[in-house]
């Protein structure tokens, strides 16, 4: 009956729906078995599980060592945000204020006409206070007395925090009302300066990306429609998920001084003059684990780059007594020390209330890059079983060295798995001349290069009739000018057009 | 002219408010002027500036590896709570739902009638959300759909948070709306497992005051007066400062099956019977900032235990030109190499926009524990000025051999912070019998250890004649029984009292 459960519970654990016959639910399904978030009892917020949590955390250790190597502090600011403070960058307000969590009493009382609480009317705050959608009025209000002179720029300023938009249709990771993040927000004395600085983060991302989660991006700039309330440019990092659709992954956006002017944010420049401040704000979130799961992921479950694995390497002893297992132990214990002494994170999973098949099926789910298997017959052989979870591929090798190899390979999962995707995006990516064939080769999940006249009007027409936007126009590539597949007016480029998250 | 600013702006920051002058004000200046915190816009919320933020880096992460050390995990919980949630723990609602900011509505709108933007009265929230004041509830509410067996516990989870709790008084880390912490919560199958680890989380509390902070804390059991909301047991770490108050540094919380019952959690224990969970939560935060601020600095300022400090060592020239920084620099480097390869932080500080005497001015405000002078003079003798900044004491010293010297040093001021505190600790705790010599000792600024009789008539009846609180009930020491100092009745043991920050 045991034996059964087991067997139950395995196939449970596998029974995930296949990409092919439903892409967004097999997502749904993975981020919930996998054990990375689940819904919460509060309206489109979620609670990240350890498991996922521990992939976030190795994302913001590596974000937060690149940003500090480029200058960059973590400092805190408030939660709440006086409304006063949001309506003073007229975009901004329009972009931010519209739908987001407000306070407006600090106080609960005993309900005098039943058992619970309710709110009491005399706690009323005389100014409402807004859950931050983002912290560039807090900050900039705060800045305000902190630069002065032209000595006291760049100021280079990084904060990790929860923020808080009141999305109508939410998606785990992709889309919640509360998300993690961090948001970036740098001072500077020049134009120039500013715009460097926000041309640099976006390059820190799209490294961070490539590198580390293992996701081919193309950088480039937001067209107006797309662009960050309050901003003059915006850059992105976009990258293809597997069903052909976009992700806009990371963002950095100059704000020329629209809220230094906002703020009244001046400094003394070297003439002795006084200048409002140059400002620009980058950030990324929580999204990041909705791309690296979309990007990588099959009908098994999750496939984690190596760089980004909580365990790197799983240890399944295969055996039928407590003496078995005993004999199997002394063999992996030593080689347990020895990747830990690489630094390769490994788990040794002994326990005894789970099944081999089962430990396999959950360690596929949970996308462990490397599982090593031994038995009674390994034992003699001085051989051990190893699976790479891209692949699915297994290779019985000698226990001897075996260290060594394991290294090797988790690099080659990690450049095979950009490999991977860089080949997917490369070909679902096509350039298209007219808008005929445009909408037909939309409906496939791919990305088109297109000529646009550079008009909204002609964007917004696009994205009512094929849901299309433009994801950015590249910064690098093909620069030939053309004509507008829509209205046959000058282009100056193909942009990047496709169905987004 | 510009000397003259130089000297100005040096002073400036020396001219912190002396101890023994106020102490309270000495606390507020010394926070702002070493640029750890200051005031936000919004009333009773700070922002972190870098430099406080980048010590709570530093023990955030010392305490992360801690707790990981003893098997927990980290995840996140939403920010804002359903307000039933927060009734359904009888006392825990009244402990914490009276004084917590509410969200109401989820919309702002323009003001048709003018030119901002108001609160939109259609998008009220049919229940209302509370910012966590702490999440024992909505972690309480999903650990009902984690737990279903005995094979699922213990649960040890820990979050990262921000929480808010709408405070009347404030001051800058001691006590804000918003500040952020740790809390752990753990679910176990068995009351004394539960226990257990409550003890051993205030354990390691403890230890990380005693080992980083250098600051010497008593554990013990809080009386019922002081206990958390929704408790059956507090213990804390209880830390004395220059004053002679008290500053409770972090408590772990036996919940027995409070939560258990609130929420409806039950498992299926081994004899295949239902049964409620047992908990403990653990937490500190931001507020010990305060408690490192307050147990080491002086009048010149900050002084902070090399374990935590951000700069560890900084090197400053003493130049008159160009080619006297270079020549300087050229023997500087090499020892900031090594500095670093001993995992030392250091920081040379060449910048030619401010002169020496206001550097060292700035770096013994800011607490760096030491600093060194390189001048003409021993670039020609092969010497090196060094200062440690518990001491401020100052030697000359050969520069071959340097960073050894420094190694020991550091792990000297590290001993040195903690043995100060210690014997202030000790001479400033005293035994009392009487109540009349306790209200005159009270006033002295000292920890009393007095008989008690056990009820909360008499601790409160001490608290508003004197504002001492009883502090804990120790669990090592003196366990002799005696009479209560008020009342004459029996008494188990002495216990703290003091008044507390």
């Amino acid at each position: 009956m045991r034996e059964n459960l087991f067997q139950i519970m395995a196939k449970e654990l596998k029974n995930l729906t296949k990409r092919s016959d439903n892409y967004s639910q097999w997502y749904n399904e993975l981020v919930v078995k996998a054990d990375l978030a689940e819904q919460s009892a509060v309206r489109g917020c979620m609670v990240i599980k350890p498991y996922g949590y521990a992939i976030w955390e190795k994302m913001q250790h590596q974000l937060d060592e690149m940003f500090k190597a480029t200058g960059v502090q973590n400092a805190y600011f408030p939660l709440l945000i006086p409304k006063s403070f949001l309506c003073r960058e007229a975009e901004h307000v329009e972009g931010f204020a519209k739908e987001c969590a407000v306070v407006t009493h600090y106080r609960l009382k005993n309900d005098p006409e039943g058992t619970g609480v309710i709110v009491d009317p005399e706690a009323r705050l005389e100014e409402e206070l807004i859950v931050r959608p983002t912290s560039e009025t807090i900050i900039w209000g705060t800045y305000k007395n902190w630069i002065h002179s032209y000595r006291d720029l760049p100021l280079l300023i990084n904060q990790w925090a929860n923020v808080m938009r009141w999305e109508m249709r939410t998606r785990m990771f992709l889309r919640t009302s509360e998300f993690l993040w961090q948001e970036g927000h740098c001072a500077h004395a020049t134009a120039e300066e500013s715009e460097a600085r926000t041309v640099e983060m976006i390059n820190v991302y799209a490294d961070f990306a490539q590198k580390y989660m293992a996701m081919p991006v193309t950088i480039g700039v937001k067209s107006p429609n797309e662009r960050f309330a309050g901003a003059l440019n915006t850059y992105s990092i976009e990258a293809m998920m597997q069903d052909g659709k976009a992700l806009q992954a990371g963002t950095s956006h100059n704000l020329g001084q629209n809220f230094a002017k906002a703020f009244d944010v001046t400094f003394m420049n070297k003439e002795n003059k006084p200048e409002y401040v140059w400002a620009n704000s980058w950030g990324v979130s929580t999204r990041l684990m909705g791309a690296l799961i979309m990007t990588h992921s099959d009908d098994n479950g999750l496939v984690l780059p190596p760089k980004l694995a909580p365990i790197q390497v799983v240890i399944i002893p295969i055996y039928k007594n407590e003496e078995g297992l005993k004999e199997i132990s002394e063999k992996v214990l030593p080689l347990v020390d020895e990747l830990k002494k690489k630094g390769i994170s490994v788990k040794y999973d002994d326990a005894d209330n789970r099944r081999p098949g089962f430990k396999f099926a959950d360690y596929e789910l949970k996308g462990v890059p490397v599982r090593l298997a031994l038995g009674q017959r390994d034992l003699e052989n001085g051989t051990v079983e190893l699976m790479r979870r891209d692949t699915l591929e297994k290779e019985t090798l000698p226990i001897e060295g075996i260290s060594d190899k394991i290294e090797e390979i988790l690099e080659d999962i990690q450049d095979n798995l950009f490999k991977k995707a860089l080949e997917r995006r490369e070909a679902r990516t096509i350039e298209v001349d007219t808008y005929d064939e445009f909408k037909k080769k939309i409906e496939e999940g791919v990305f088109i290069m297109a000529h646009w006249d550079g008009t909204p009007e002609t964007e917004e027409k696009i994205k009512e009739e094929t849901k299309a936007t433009i994801r950015c126009i590249p910064l690098e590539g093909d620069k030939t000018p053309g004509v507008c597949m829509v209205t046959g007016k000058p282009s100056a480029q193909r942009v990047i057009f496709a169905r987004a998250y």
